[in-house]
Formats: structure tokens, C-alpha cells, sequence
């Protein structure tokens, strides 16, 4: 098939009839399927059970420096969890990590809000100031907007290459605008897209000179271990080390957790950064609880007590996730490759497949998804204020449902992004839609 | 031995000798003992290790309604759960109940922080006003007092007294200055004092018409089943309940934990409150955490699965506890019993026991007794800014050493008591303390 730009409108208005005899034919399918939820499916869960197990009633629930983890005391967590924790993240020094909750959403957030109510290593609150920025990478993740927007920070919208963030427009921002006081960063398998920062990227970052002191980059390496490919892995440079290596060690805060390594909503989530930062947050979340669960904490140590199981644990994720993406992947290609309608990155990690659609017709293709029985993501969802400015990108999220399941989602997927081009091409070439 | 304050300046003096020789031989002993430590000791934890086997390795990891709790998801927590925490903390209705972290400290803590951040039902956020306050009854919980300052909320002591916070003072201050937004309340067996509100008071407290339209009762139910004796219980009014009948369904907040019922630090904690009130919170802790840990609701509701298990289970707590408290009593009553330089109330439950010195000697007796090997908690500590008015109250935390330690610590302890007493006496009349 020709790309659709080449067509003539009378091309344009045949094709454009009998995708709406399929349209109608999917309808009639009564489909209910769901590409919008970035979580993992039971078999993925059913690998981790093992952790119920590891600390028995009989177990004597000490951490190695002899800690009774189930009772009060330990703030940042035993030892052996951040070990763990440090690995996953890839911090070389364990003593660089606090462990908190069961999420890292709550950690990212706790870390605005503790900036908001006491400021940055004594600079002035945020709740004081007129005016706060964030960059925003996008397409990025909505929670991570969701936080700046409740907290009242305005959201600078930056777009992101193939190996990054535009870092020329980053440092244009940061160096030059001290309400600039942040970034959102998903450095490795980005959310929406799987891009992987490259050594420049992360470099460029390290090597910031701020405007504003309390400028921290929220470096949140949620995909840190979620690899999809055996012999085909991105890897990144630590932050931490570059940013000391820069002479800015305080400029970063990282963020990881076991959430999609374990248990959804009950693993351990940690946060990394330089013993100045470190020492301060003690401080603030020292009033706001005694200890973290270090049970949990425990139970993560000793079930995961090596990289090299950590590693295993997430191959046999990666052989229940590979052929979902692949799924979804290989109809795209298949129906979509080669009519100029909508391109894509074929990730090697993470948790999403990213759609970029004819301006204009994301919002379209949500709609008409939806009015078949498949729902995604809300177009706009990757942007801060959830507004696509070109309404252009789509979230698939392929973890949950099964590849058959996956295949008749994306089959109407396509059939949509389809018959959305097709309207707005006969829209811009003069006539109707209908 | 007659009432020290009945002794000559002479008597006094005699006294003194004798009691320094003793301190310096209790000096060479060299203690080493704790009693500012209000945390359970392990026999107690023990006794919850069934905790750890109750979901196995091969469990289905359901709640009641299907939901697998190890994935993401019901953010306010799941409904077998709700029931325990609703039956903890005496409120009726489950739905009221939204489960939070692993402790209610931070339950709290973000409370506060809410109404700082985005204020409360509409009101205006805290941030942006000049002066907020709280009522603080004293003596109170020092992790309270830390959680209003660190917001910068100016602090107003209100006595206790033996039904509760002095009333009077609280209906002068809650409805005649806009600016008291809150006060913290532990209603039954109250740290430090072991005092449980009378049903007046809860009454008084729900018949409150608040200048603030942000104000709310901080009800931290914390001992909610911590009794120590099996005949001699007290129970509190339903605060929510009364409320309701008042007509100010929306004036409390209630928080509760499992940490001093199965494990210190990884229990499950929870808030109750008017479904105004839930579905606020809900909408603001829906940007901070996507769920809290629901494998651990399970496995609460799971091995609690009656309040007769709770209350079977809290039985074995108090038949270790009892012993530590009557440990201590018993010394004080032996050695301080008509002496007029103390007081203590017999408390019924809880965690601890309050000591009240003569007027400026409290200071004094918790440094004699760290000189001597024995760790009291700061004087100051249960009050605002760690400033007791009248340097008097001294808080003392049987529950982690053994009772004989606890003996132990109390011959020390009151030795202290009384040699501080001494040389007040004799300041006061005139002399040298040396």
C-alpha cells in the first residue's frame, strides 16, 4: 500500500469506506480489552511468591547487624535492603541509599513536598515563593506531573530525542531561570517511550551549573532492571558518580523501587543522593515516622540476595512481557509499516509501546478505540496538564493482557489510527469528514 | 517516714547525707538501663510471628472481593481490613475507614501536611496563612508536638486532667480564635498519663463550634485495646458518632495502627472520618501513592480475623506488660508513698507512666538518673518545644526492659527522686544545695 499522503482523495474516500465497514464489523465484536494499565499480569506476580515464604513463623527476623526488624528504630532501612536497593539502581555506595515505603510515587512525592514546606538544604520554601518550574521531558509519566501540578508548580514542557531530554533547551532553562527547581527524569526505558539517556545526555546533566541551588534532577530509574531482551540491554551511566565527578553532588535525587520487580504496591522503594541531601531528608522524615517496614525490607533482602537473582527473577518477567510487546509490535509493523500515518520506537525495555500519530489525531484514535471496546491511556495523559499540544502521542501499555488478547487490541488499534488519518487527511485536503 | 516538706532544715540536711552515699554507691553498680523507650519488647513481637506464615508461599493472595493484593490498585485499602481497623479503633461503619502505611505517625503527619499544602475541604492552605495553632494538652505525645512545629503551627498547652483535656479552656480557645485549626487528642489511655476521656469530655469535645471552618479534632486512638487488666477496662465514646449527633460530622479525624498490636513499624495504619472529609483525602493521597501495601492488610485481616482474636491476642500482651508496669508502681508507692514529692496516676493501659515531681525538679532527676546508668526520656519531652512550665513531669516507659530491670531502674529512679527533692527543699529554705 501507498503511503496514505500519496493518495488522491477519491483513493482517500474508498479506503476510507470500507474501514468503516470494519469499523462496524469490530463494533459488532463486543470487545473489552485494555491497553491503559502499566501493571504487570498475574504470572509476573506468581514469580515473586517465593517472598511470602522466606521469613516463616520460625524465622528470627534479625537483619544482619542484628537488628529484630519488627520493631521500632532504623530510619533508613537495614543495611542488606539497601545493598539490594543500591544495586538495582545502580549506586555503587549502599550507604547513599534510604529505604522508604512500598512505592516510589510516595518517595517522589514526600521529596516535592518536603521542598515545598522547608526548602532545600536551607534555601527558601517553595510554598513561600511566587513562582515555581519543573521541566518536563515529554512524552513522560502523568503521575510525575500530577505532582508538580498539585503542588502548584508551573510545568515546562521538554521534548525528548532519541537519547534524551533536549538538553540544549535544558540547559537554556536550568542555567538561566532560577524558579526553574526541578526535572522529572525516567532515565532508563523512559515512560511512554523506552528511550535509554545516552552517556552525553546523563553527562550534559552532571555537568549543569543551576541558577536556582535547590535545582535537583528527580531521576526516577524505575526501569532500572526491566530489560526485555537477553542479549540486547541498555545501560546507563550513574548519576551520582557524574554529578560528583562535575563537582555537583547534591544536584540529584534518585529514585527506584521494587514495584514491578516483585510485588506491585508492596515492595520497598528507596531513594539515593549525596550525604548532604541525605542527612537532611533524615532530619524531615525523622518527624514524620519512627521506621519504614523493615519486615518488608527483610523479606526483599533475602529473597532477592544478589544481583544475579534479582537478574534471573527479571528474565522470566521478560519472557512473559517479550511477547506482548512483540504482539503488539509485530501488527503495527505488519498493518501500519510503511503508510506515513504514525511511527513508533520498538522499546528493549520498560513497560510501554509509544504510538505518535498524525497531529491531531491521537484524541481521535482514543475515541474510536474506545467506542469498539478497547481503552487506552487518555490521549494527552504523557503531558503535564494533560494536553498533547499536538495531540500526537499514544501510551500502549502491553503488560497486562495476554499477547491474544494484545493482538485483537492492536488489530483494532490500527484499524483506528487508520480510519483517523484518513479523516483528517480528507479534512485537510478541503472536504468533510463524513 | 514523715512528708519531706514536714521536715526541719536539719532533718533535711541528715536526709541528704544518707541518700548521697546511697547514690554514689548505686553510681559503682554501673547500670545500664532504659526505661524512654516506648516500644514493645520482643516476648510481645513473638507472639505475633504467625503473622509471617499466614499467607504461604502457595495462597491466592485474594481479598474477600477478588482483588489479587499484589498488584496495584485500591488505593483506600480492602474491605476485610477496613473491618479490623474499624473494630480497633471503636467506629462503626468500615467505609469511614481508609487504610494508609505501616504506622500512623505519618498518617498524622500527612494530615497536617495536607491542610499546610492545599487546606482543608476548600479552605485556605495553612502555607498561606500568617499564624496557625494547635492545642496541645500537656502532659502529650512528643512526636505530636514535632509534627506541629516542624509545619511552623504555634503550640498552646491545655492541663490535663483526670476526665481528659481541661475543657473549659479548650471550648475558650476552639471557638473564639479562628486560628486554632487543631488539637491533639489520645483519648484513651493517653501517652503519657494513661488518662481515658470521660464521656463528658468526648461530648463537650463533639459539641465544639469552631471559629475555623478548618478546624478538626486529631483523635489518635493509639491504645485503643491496650489493656492491662482484664477487669478494669475503660472505653471511650465513638467520637464520629458523637460528632454526627452534634451536627459537626466533619470535625474529626481519627487515626489508628496495628504497630503496638502485631509489629512495631510494619503494622497497618488507618484514619477515619466523615465521607466529606474521605473523599478529600482520598482524591489528595490519590497524586502521593497509587496503594499503600495491601499483602500486609491481608495478612492483618487474615491472622486478626475477629475482634476476639484482637482482644485474645492483646490479653497475652498485657499478661507480659502488667508485670513491668506493677514493677515500677510498686517501687514508687514502697519508697515515695507519703512522702508529698511525687505523684503518679495507676494507669490502666497504654505504654506508659507519668511521674509528676516537685515543681523544678524534674530536669534534675532524669540527669541524676543518666549520671547513675538509667536513660529516662528528656524531661520536656511531652510538651511543646520540650518545655515543661514547671519542669515537673517525668515520663517513664516500662515496656522494653525486663521487670526486674524495670525494679531495678526504679530503686535508681527514685533515689534520684528524692535527692532532687532534698535539694530543692533546701534552696528553697534558704541554703546551699552543697
Amino acid at each position: 500500500m501507498k503511503p496514505y499522503k500519496e493518495l488522491s482523495r477519491e483513493e482517500l474516500l474508498a479506503c476510507k469506506e470500507e474501514l468503516d465497514k470494519q469499523y462496524k464489523e469490530a463494533q459488532g465484536k463486543g470487545l473489552n480489552l485494555n491497553m491503559s494499565r502499566g501493571k504487570p499480569e498475574k504470572g509476573q506476580l506468581d514469580m515473586g511468591m517465593g517472598l511470602m515464604s522466606v521469613l516463616g513463623a520460625d524465622c528470627d527476623m534479625k537483619s544482619e547487624d542484628g537488628t529484630d526488624c519488627r520493631n521500632y528504630g532504623e530510619l533508613d532501612g537495614i543495611m542488606e535492603a539497601k545493598v539490594l536497593m543500591a544495586g538495582i539502581m545502580g549506586v555503587r555506595n549502599p550507604e547513599d541509599v534510604i529505604l522508604f515505603g512500598n512505592g516510589s510515587l510516595s518517595t517522589m512525592y514526600d521529596a516535592v513536598c518536603r521542598s515545598f514546606v522547608k526548602g532545600v538544604l536551607g534555601s527558601t520554601p517553595w510554598c513561600k515563593l511566587d513562582h515555581v518550574k519543573f521541566l518536563c521531558p515529554v512524552p513522560g509519566y502523568d503521575r510525575h506531573f500530577a505532582i508538580t501540578e498539585h503542588f502548584g508548580i508551573e510545568m515546562i514542557n521538554i521534548p525528548m530525542t532519541a537519547t534524551g531530554p533536549d538538553m540544549d533547551l535544558v540547559e537554556q532553562y536550568v542555567t538561566q531561570d532560577p524558579m526553574v527547581k526541578g526535572i522529572w527524569c525516567v532515565p532508563k526505558y523512559s515512560n511512554p517511550q523506552g528511550i535509554s539517556y545516552s552517556d552525553e545526555t546523563v553527562k550534559r546533566f552532571a555537568a549543569l551549573e543551576p541558577a536556582a541551588e535547590d535545582f535537583r534532577i528527580y531521576w526516577d530509574n524505575a526501569y532500572a532492571v526491566h530489560h526485555l531482551y537477553e542479549d540486547d540491554q541498555d545501560e546507563i551511566l550513574d548519576i551520582l558518580e557524574e554529578c560528583e565527578k562535575a563537582g555537583h553532588p547534591d544536584m540529584v535525587y534518585i529514585f527506584g523501587s521494587t514495584s514491578k520487580i516483585s510485588m506491585a504496591g508492596a515492595g520497598i522503594a528507596a531513594m539515593a543522593a549525596s550525604r548532604k541531601n541525605m542527612d537532611s531528608i533524615k532530619k524531615s522524615i525523622a518527624i514524620r515516622t519512627i521506621c519504614y517496614d523493615k519486615i518488608n525490607q527483610l523479606r526483599h533482602a533475602r529473597y532477592f540476595n544478589s544481583m544475579e537473582a534479582v537478574r534471573e527473577h527479571m528474565k522470566k518477567h521478560a519472557d512473559i512481557l517479550r511477547p506482548k510487546f512483540e504482539a503488539v509490535l509485530d501488527v503495527l509493523e505488519q498493518e501500519l509499516g510503511g503508510l506515513g500515518i504514525g511511527s513508533w520506537v520498538k522499546p528493549k525495555g520498560g513497560y510501554f509501546i509509544t504510538f505518535e500519530a498524525m497531529e491531531g489525531c491521537a484524541g481521535n484514535i482514543v475515541k474510536k478505540c474506545k467506542e469498539a471496546g478497547v481503552t487506552l491511556t487518555n490521549a494527552g495523559a504523557p503531558f503535564p496538564y494533560g494536553k498533547d499540544p499536538h495531540d500526537s502521542v499514544i501510551r500502549i501499555a502491553p503488560s497486562f493482557p495476554s499477547p491474544d488478547e494484545l493482538a485483537a487490541a492492536t488489530d483494532l488499534f490500527v484499524l483506528c489510527v487508520k480510519l483517523a488519518s484518513l479523516e483528517k487527511l480528507l479534512e485537510v485536503s478541503g472536504g468533510k469528514n463524513e
